[in-house]
């Protein structure tokens, strides 16, 4: 089969009767109805409108990963992250990241890296998370903290940051995302391909 | 930092006043008030509460990985994705994966391996993905459609499959998620560490 063929076959479902059902804090729940152009189906769907989110794996200049722990009030549960947060209205996401990096950890970097942006869950939300990689990282301030955040830093090495995550014990698909583009990026894949 | 008693220190949140606010087919979101016992921060968050998901990383006999494409309504565009799909209550997340491979694509495999399960979004879902690979997939029957897919089949070769992540054609965070836990159990990772 020809990609390019099939992708031009399959066309976008067609909108009709959007509806807010729902608005909190970080989100909106719409729905909508919609109809296949390619058969007779159709149906009623829900959407989570958010902004765009943005990550970053934050390397010091020690070679160690910034990691930082808080509750998370999806899981119930302290976990252990990389910095990252939702893009302010009209900012752009690199500039989003810095904000984001120095805010939670106090700490800056001049040496950024795009890992490209991925979709959040394209089957119900609508949003992309940025994802960056920054090195040599150096402490210039304290954290600065949003109202309802509290969160721990900690400093690990590259190789524990890999391990936690073969271990679940960093288990975030936003971070396994950023991780995927990483590694594409840098490892030596020979091995798989 | 010792990440064991950091861990340690910080508790979870107390939750109070739960409310269903809304149900669509494949998820309900929640509302509940939580007030850290570290500090004296409080307020109220909302969940999105869905069964648990699998996803496939299938690789054909010829080396290829099956590919689908759809109509996606969170992103409204048609995307290129792995199998994948959620757990029918009680199911074990490999039934669940098995029984979307083959009504998906029509394939199986007598070699499927674990790569662990990711928090789809531990801020604001409460539900996991769990992520296999299955190797030497052979076709035994024809696609079986739920009543409102519609899935074409593709099969690209592995160094494709990453080009496409690389170019985002494929970006869907829990497709990156398996990537990461495939490429960090396979991959020569000297380079980075």
């Amino acid at each position: 089969m020809n990609p390019i063929i099939l992708l031009q076959k399959m066309k976008n479902w067609i909108r009709s009767n959007p509806q807010e059902l729902l608005k909190t804090p970080i989100y909106t729940i719409h729905s909508h109805e919609a109809k296949s152009q390619d058969s007779d189906k159709a149906g009623k769907f829900f959407t989570l409108n958010a902004p765009d989110w943005i990550n970053v794996i934050a390397i010091t200049e020690e070679n160690e990963v910034i990691v930082i722990s808080q509750y998370r009030h999806g899981t119930d549960e302290i976990t252990l992250e990389i910095p990252g947060g939702a893009s302010d209205p009209g900012e752009d996401p690199i500039e989003s990241a810095k904000r984001e990096l120095l805010e939670e950890t106090g700490f800056i970097s001049e040496e950024w890296e795009s890992l490209g942006k991925t979709a959040v869950n394209p089957a119900i939300m609508t949003n992309y998370t940025h994802m960056f990689i920054a090195k040599n990282c150096k402490k210039v301030a304290e954290q600065q903290l949003d109202g309802l955040e509290e969160i721990d830093i900690e400093f690990i090495s590259i190789q524990e940051f890999l391990q936690k995550i073969v271990k679940m014990e960093i288990d975030h698909s936003l971070i396994l995302s950023a991780v995927a583009k990483w590694l594409i990026k840098e490892a030596n894949l020979s091995r798989i391909m």
